[in-house]
């Protein structure tokens, strides 16, 4: 254990007041990160998020502290009162809370971002986080939350993103005193090409959507993702510049919206190849 | 209601053994393909398992049985003795049992398919279950499986599949005396191009992987995955000819492996395109 990290403090009482952050998880109000089982209370301890608190198994908090710095209270817990006070066993035995922090500025995103994804209606927290996932692992730099989008920082879409949430920049859309999709505007005075995916057999092949009539890549892309079912509104896709499908099988359904995203940033990273 | 479709049987004792079909379905045996919802239903009925029953509340019934053929005992009851035989609230009131039936024939889906996934230590329901709503969707002939394979007409990989795992042909390799990789030969011996996917960032690009040296995609091509995290085991690589990875960001994980196989399979669909 790193001698500059706090010594782990013992708590056999389950209603002792330390462990308030991550009672009742399962219910309790989200106004705090919760990050949970070696990886992602990782993720979450080197986040711009401010620690409040890591909470363990001794044998997992003394395995986590060799090797992370935490400045913040740690609370050593036996199995029996961690289930006690999240609700529920937690095997894994580590967890970290943090609290919330503002988002990023949708300004830099913009301007630092070669490629953005656009969510619309995405309401399921699984897909928020595996979409999160997803653009981390295909470069994709930063999401933009137009509305009816769920949160992502919600503790299932922390999890399902792998922690992937805590590091990529996002942020809401907002159009101020007109819609948010106004927002898109600002998007394309800022040189990004606006992808719309759809199902749509009318609309190009999400391939030759991500190129120029030369087969150049265009240079900022913002793919923009609806719910699954409905899609993007009506009034998001006349926000875009092109719609793009990928090719479905006669007589199946859509694509799951995560599913669709990834195979949107692969063929975005496809364009972009040497 | 068809004149030809049998009236419902109204039951209103939840111990009735009509019902024993769906009695604790979440912990019951999984000897039988049971299909929730009138999409999934649907399916069902039209594909080639034996029918054994349709199950729900009258109204979804009538419903379902005026635009569906159905050819076994149709059984109505209410949402409170529903919930008490399958042991949860069923608020979608409709479902079908069917038997199993032979799995597709290995050489029938050799000779006539243009691409296969092939499977090995996928253990997770959903996974599977996604990996067929893909499948369908991005014209992939049949599913074959390897060992570890989790059961495709499981009741949660049926519903993930949204129905596909009882549409689209899938079967198990077996080597006999040997391996069950030792049917991967029988593949190429067949024609195929052997493709395995790995994160392994030594491998060729997905991309190129699918072409020949005249950028002609293969003509017929099997795509190999692994679980997630472990990936394919060394023995199943060796048997294939070409190692094939999605470029991932620095300092990412891996992706889920119904993600991998949907960019695999988009990825093929698109080398096919004109």
């Amino acid at each position: 254990m790193s001698s500059n990290n706090p010594a782990p403090q013992h708590i056999t009482d389950p209603l002792d007041p330390r462990l308030d952050d991550i009672r009742d998880l399962k219910t309790a109000e989200k106004t705090l990160v919760v990050a949970e089982g070696p990886l992602i209370v990782g993720r979450l301890v080197e986040s711009r998020y401010p620690l409040r608190c890591l909470i363990g198994f001794q044998a997992r908090l003394e395995q986590f502290l060799a090797t992370h710095k935490v400045q913040a209270p740690v609370y050593a817990v036996t199995r029996e009162v961690l289930a006690q006070v999240v609700g529920y066993d937690m095997h894994r035995g580590l967890l970290a809370v943090a609290d919330r922090a503002g988002e990023s500025s949708i300004s830099q995103i913009v301007e630092e971002s070669r490629t953005v994804v656009v969510l619309e209606g995405v309401g399921d927290h699984e897909n928020i986080g595996a979409i999160f996932r997803n653009a981390a692992g295909m470069d994709v730099d930063a999401v933009l939350l137009g509305s009816g989008t769920a949160d992502p920082l919600y503790r299932r879409s922390v999890r399902v993103s792998m922690g992937h949430v805590l590091r990529t920049p996002f942020a809401h859309l907002d159009g101020g005193f007109t819609t948010w999709q106004r927002s898109l505007d600002q998007l394309r005075e800022s040189g990004y090409r606006l992808v719309a995916l759809t199902p749509d057999p009318q609309a190009e092949h999400l391939a030759d959507a991500l190129v120029d009539d030369t087969g150049a890549p265009y240079e900022k892309v913002a793919l923009l993702v609806g719910a699954e079912g409905p899609g993007l509104t009506e009034h998001a896709m006349r926000a875009t510049d092109v719609r793009a499908r990928i090719p479905m099988a006669a007589g199946t359904d859509s694509l799951n919206v995560a599913t669709s995203a990834a195979i949107a940033f692969y063929e975005r990273s496809r364009s972009l190849r040497d």
